[in-house]
């Protein structure tokens, strides 16, 4: 059938299986083809084909209520809510975001793109409706790589404590973004190879019943025998210990099993787990044999082949920086890093191939991580932590309580800080300089390029005064010719890449292509500007900082940051305690509003970060008389 | 013996049982009578007596790592490593910290204040000792209470997947803060019933094995029955889930028993978790019949009686709030309250005891409370998280991505901001504003007094924009006149409380009282100063700034806050913004380090937060021709 023409949910009301079927079929070919064009994550949505199909044939969307954990699997529950037409401009400007979002349907009723977060949201949701004494189901849909994020285990915890009626999908793959990390992935691991034992436990009881040995040689522990049977095979254990009734392992892509058991979760009253297995990328071959993990999430590719439609360009920030990690390990023993289930995003499996010994990756689990950092670094180690801008806010309180508190020599390498684009907004980099900042002992650094990374990576690394973060941005570099000695960067230090005479741009990191395009402009009708790199954002230099204003002209600072608490507001700060008063100084940096998905370069011209900008800023700053000189 | 004299752990390595129970005795009579007038941690620490001497007995302190979870518990710890002398300064300025500080011994290893942290930084040691071919043990102290912390279930499935060799005890004591929540406690419950079960399990195996009905009709499934014996029985089975060897439980007054353990806990390979049962309080009546907690952490007391010195003085902050919400809640069914563990200190107890329905604690585990507020959002309640500030930073990225992305109505009403005073580093409440100033929606209000407090809360409960927070103090409101009648607010209207021709004084929320006493004495010098009660610090009053920047006076911004990206800052930003260039501006709040303990007025001292340090900033800026005027 043409998808397009789903409106809503209720069509698949009274599907039969067989049209069950087709429709399943139909939407696998639609995700291969659409997304072959847009780009997407395409293997988590074909491992949830049959599942969302279920979900919706036998619940009542908006009424009942589908929290997609993470969310980037919910293409598929796009499609049954009447969004299939939006395909085209998936992910990008304007166009359907990659996540749940409640302005676009009033079947998305809770946004995500963090993981973890959904049981959290259902615990809410179903505490309200049971406030408010209404009937609705609240099922969660959470991946097993999910699971091992705190937050979700807290959920897990008081679920299962208040006996709340709601319905935990547990959408176990195998696999989230990398191999998962942890016991509760052995315990899983457990379960699904234990088969169909829920079944054999209630036979297994049956026949220890009729055991008199058994019966009359224990009797002085009946009681706890008979509590303790659940326990006699492995069985879903760790959740029913949690208080929620453990059913599956259910075939994710076996319709009836589905049913089945989604009708008898529905119910079951109190907390139900339904633990099912599905395959990432079912249905695409290329996606099924995705070993690497590139069908997770990924651009354009070419349907027959598999090929991914790759741009040759220079390397990325993540690899410069891991290759950068892996000479200096080389060197220095006390190296080790640290990833929270992005080792591929990261680029840190390229470090782990060469110190595998040397990589700790602990599942989605930020601030374990963290911590866990701050007690190798008391040990003498260092650690380095890399982690994306947008993660790292899960640490916050282990960065302020455990590193900058007791000021362990912990690196964060801060990845995708700036604008993401396609993933939106929950996944922008822009926070980290006002969330860090504030916080005694901690230096921000941010390079202009990526030959500068590699000198930041190894100066942080040398570094023992405390925690230090070296913030880069997400995608490829310019491709400039990299030093092959690694060398210290002096620290609060800022580079002064041109003088001019009309005015001073504060470049932090890689904002540095739109100040000399704005620049170079500028020149070209007379105004002369200087040019300064200003690569750290705690502490700042302070004494060109002072050299600038003894100049008295007027000075724009320009980072791809929150401008409230950001670098701009740092250098407010130190002008107004140095004393500085009659300065004309101009912020440029992301407003106070949260930016959505699109281009970085869209984004940037939505908010107004560009030459064009810039230069008009300044022409708006530097007095006529010398505009005219 | 006299405590004073132990300089050292190894004193006891070589004692009998009876020396150490003697030991036990003296050490406990010693904390009850230097407590009763101190005040301090007194329960958790009579708790740990035996426990901490069988740590110190066995291990060899500092080359043996003992992390003290949350780090209360850790007086005994203290003692014995030669700080008794120090007690009668016990958390007084400059005096001994109430909890692990490694500039205090070589012995504090790690330091703790929020809960959660140990198993992570015992992880982090532990992997730290392997890679550098040490030979040491890594022991985690950790409450029932702190396991239900997102971060320590991260770091047990961490701990349990990699299989590092260290020891968790659970100190099990059943009741942390506030009676624990959630379905890991019911676990514990079943485990402490259970009694010596790892003997009777023992046994129980070897039974069965002689029972050849029960190896005969089980053939099939010999194999998993046989991996599933330990489940036979209720017992660690949700730490061996995770991969640990659990141990227990143990009796945590009983030497032997914990001697036992302990050293079988040493020789074991693998991560192992004794199950430890104390009792808080153990050894002095009025501490053991605690249904209140109060023994929990406290001031002076009665030895004799058990009589707890109270100081009569108006009511609390906390005690205004939860009063207010309650006569709110009566009127509005959407009202529901959350607390992370502190129904006592947020007195939500309060509220609870009239609406048991409508208040929810969620254990440790600010992340969860965070986003299940968001979802009960989502469903028009109006949830109300009180949170004492500094234990709010756990839950900043679901503030950021679950709630002020999706602009939901939650309101924290967060308590404890400010310098706390005792408790010293790891709670002072001191960075919220930097921390949610930057981030979009969100509203952050004070109040001036207990009165504005009410209104404000009221305020806040009828606000439906978006996020909002009320920041207020520890500690006792003035005992001001509270109006009868809830009125509202008006956000981002500032109040004029007196106009003078030569300055400005802006002060956020309870700092007033120190800026009318600078006020007071430059009144009695001649100089006329403006005071404003600025109570939001986002929106700021953008009206009344430019009205004041009109007067072109110099402007002092005054917060016990953090000085970047706090108040203040908000203050340069908006001026800057709004291209006003000749001001004269100071701000006063904390500066860029963390303030230990100490009572809070020799804090604010310490930092030149008073009255004569306001006089004399705002003295330096008047000009002297309007000083004379």
């Amino acid at each position: 059938m043409k998808l397009e023409n789903i409106k809503d949910p209720s069509l698949i009301k009274g599907y039969s299986k067989a049209q069950l079927e087709e429709l399943a079929q139909d939407i696998r070919h639609f995700l291969i083809e659409k997304l072959s064009v847009t780009g997407g994550h395409l293997g988590p949505n074909l491992g949830v084909v049959e599942l969302t199909l279920v979900l919706h044939h036998l619940f009542e969307s908006p009424k009942d209520k589908f929290i997609w954990d993470v969310g980037h699997q919910a293409y598929v529950h796009k499609i049954l809510t009447g969004r299939a037409d939006q395909f085209d401009k998936l992910r990008q400007y304007q166009g359907l975001c990659g996540f749940p979002k409640r302005n676009e349907s009033e079947h998305d009723v809770w946004e995500t793109g963090h993981s973890s977060t959904s049981l959290s949201a259902a615990m809410g949701m179903a505490t309200a409706r049971d406030l408010k004494g209404e009937d609705n189901s609240v099922v969660a849909i959470i991946g097993d790589g999910a699971l091992t994020g705190g937050m979700a285990l807290e959920a897990l915890n008081h679920i299962g404590h208040e006996q709340k009626d709601l319905i935990v999908v547990l959408n176990d793959n195998e696999m989230s973004i990398a191999p998962n990390v942890g016991a509760l992935h052995n315990v899983l691991g457990k379960l699904r190879t234990a088969g169909k034992y829920h079944k054999a436990k209630e036979e297994l009881e049956m026949l220890i019943k009729k055991i008199p040995a058994f019966g009359g040689k224990l009797a002085a522990t009946a009681e706890r025998v008979k509590d303790s049977l659940k326990y006699l095979l492995v069985s879903g254990v760790f959740f029913e210990e949690m208080g929620f009734t453990y059913l599956g392992p259910v075939d994710g892509h076996d319709l009836d099993d589905l049913m089945e058991n989604m009708k008898y979760a529905k119910k079951t009253k109190g907390p139900v787990l339904i633990h099912v297995l599905t395959k990432k990328g079912k249905g695409y071959e290329p996606a099924e044999n995705d070993a690497l993990g590139t069908w997770h999430g990924l651009g354009p590719y070419k349907i027959e082949s598999g090929e991914v439609v790759k741009k040759p360009g220079p390397p990325s920030y993540s690899g410069v920086f891991a290759e950068t990690l892996k000479k200096i390990a080389r060197e220095d023993e006390r190296v080790v890093a640290i990833t929270a289930a992005m080792p591929g995003g990261t680029k840190l499996d390229v470090f782990a191939k060469e110190f595998p010994e040397r990589m700790f990756d602990v599942g989605i689990a930020e601030q374990h991580a963290t911590t866990m950092a701050g007690g190798l670094a008391t040990q003498g180690l260092k650690p380095v932590f890399a982690v994306y801008s947008t993660f790292l806010q899960r640490g916050y309180d282990q960065i302020v309580h455990d590193i900058c508190r007791q000021n362990l020599n912990v690196l964060f390498a801060i990845d995708r800080a700036g604008l993401v684009g396609a993933d939106g907004e929950t996944h922008q980099g822009v926070f980290d300089i006002a969330y860090l900042r504030h916080l005694p002992n901690m230096t921000i650094l941010m390079p202009k390029d990526e030959n500068e990374l590699q000198h930041m990576i190894y100066t942080a690394v040398q570094y023992n005064d405390g925690p230090i973060a070296v913030r880069y941005p997400r995608g490829n570099g310019y491709g400039i010719k990299m030093d092959q000695q690694l060398k210290t960067v002096e620290i609060g230090k800022w580079e002064v890449l041109k003088e001019g005479k009309d005015a001073c741009i504060l470049s932090f990191g890689t904002m540095l292509p739109v100040a000399e395009e704005a620049i170079h402009y500028l020149e070209s009708q007379g105004i002369h500007v200087t040019l300064v790199n200003a690569n750290s954002a705690k502490p700042l230099d302070e004494k060109l900082l002072s050299q600038i204003a003894e100049q008295n002209i007027p000075i724009l600072t320009l980072e791809e940051a929150a401008l409230q608490g950001g670098f701009g507001s740092a250098v407010l700060e130190f002008y107004n305690e140095a004393g500085y008063r009659d300065l004309t100084i101009k912020r440029m940096g992301i407003p106070d509003y949260f930016i959505e998905h699109g281009s970085v370069s869209q984004l940037l011209e939505e908010i107004g970060l560009t030459a064009n900008q810039v230069s008009e800023q300044i022409i708006a700053m530097v007095p006529r008389q010398r505009q005219r000189a």
